[in-house]
């Protein structure tokens, strides 16, 4: 119904649990390389426990990997910490890709400007920052409540 | 707005990421203990980072002392696996209290028991579950979003 992509994980125990969040709500999770960490690295196996080998997880070694596994229509949305539309005002379609960043940095420029959306959750002060496995879960279970609507 | 309640958390990494949601969101959080680690503990205060001074950040000894810390009006509502309410269809309040369990077996019975209300995250398969700090994300930022409709 909808797609996660994490661009570039650092984190191991963050990607194994969206990868566990993926594989029960039912929705597509890539990986897309260099990643920085092995996908059989313990940190990762014990996040994602069993969900593993359940979910519907794509590796792909690079973005360009990555775009040849787009098939039209779908739209591609930045999870970005600032200047995006609200998380809870933007409306999904069936096949949005939601596009997660690195921990240390977010996503770069030149893959938010390949993004022909960004949505953000409000929070109380701008500096600030949430956990990347947080705001994935937020967004995707907002997108996901409004399509099952 | 909404109060998070961690019951006797275990994973510290999972604890700390909830201080940080909850200080980036701006709702209170309690933990109640015994907890299975430290505050002080590294992998606490990492998930936490800054976060864990910047919280509305609780910590009570056992359940009797948190029970002693609530003022009517307040409505218990327990995050459970399964035979709750879908989380999307319950009307959250101002003041509600939202209790986690612990990542090894949720919320006892006894605990439970107290709680007026219950909620569930559907998932695609009822023996499946999801992490403590994702299924707290996703609820506390539904009933934020209700909230602040």
């Amino acid at each position: 119904m909808i797609r996660l992509a994490l661009f570039q994980p650092e984190i191991p125990y963050n990607a194994g649990t969206l990868v566990r969040l993926a594989a029960c709500m039912g929705f597509q999770i890539d990986i897309i390389g260099p990643c920085g960490f092995l996908l059989s690295e313990k940190h990762f196996r014990r996040a994602g426990m069993d969900y593993v080998k359940l979910a519907d997880l794509n590796y792909h070694d690079s973005y360009e990997e990555f775009s040849l596994s787009l098939t039209p229509p779908y739209r591609l949305i930045a999870m970005v910490a600032q200047h995006g539309t609200t998380y809870t005002q933007f409306k999904y379609n069936v096949g949005d890709i939601l596009m997660a960043g690195t921990e240390s940095v977010g996503l770069p420029a030149n893959i938010i400007s390949k993004c022909g959306f960004a949505v953000t959750i409000p929070m109380q002060n701008s500096a600030r920052s949430l956990n990347l496995a947080i705001v994935s879960a937020i967004i995707s279970s907002e997108a996901l409540r409004q399509l099952r609507v």
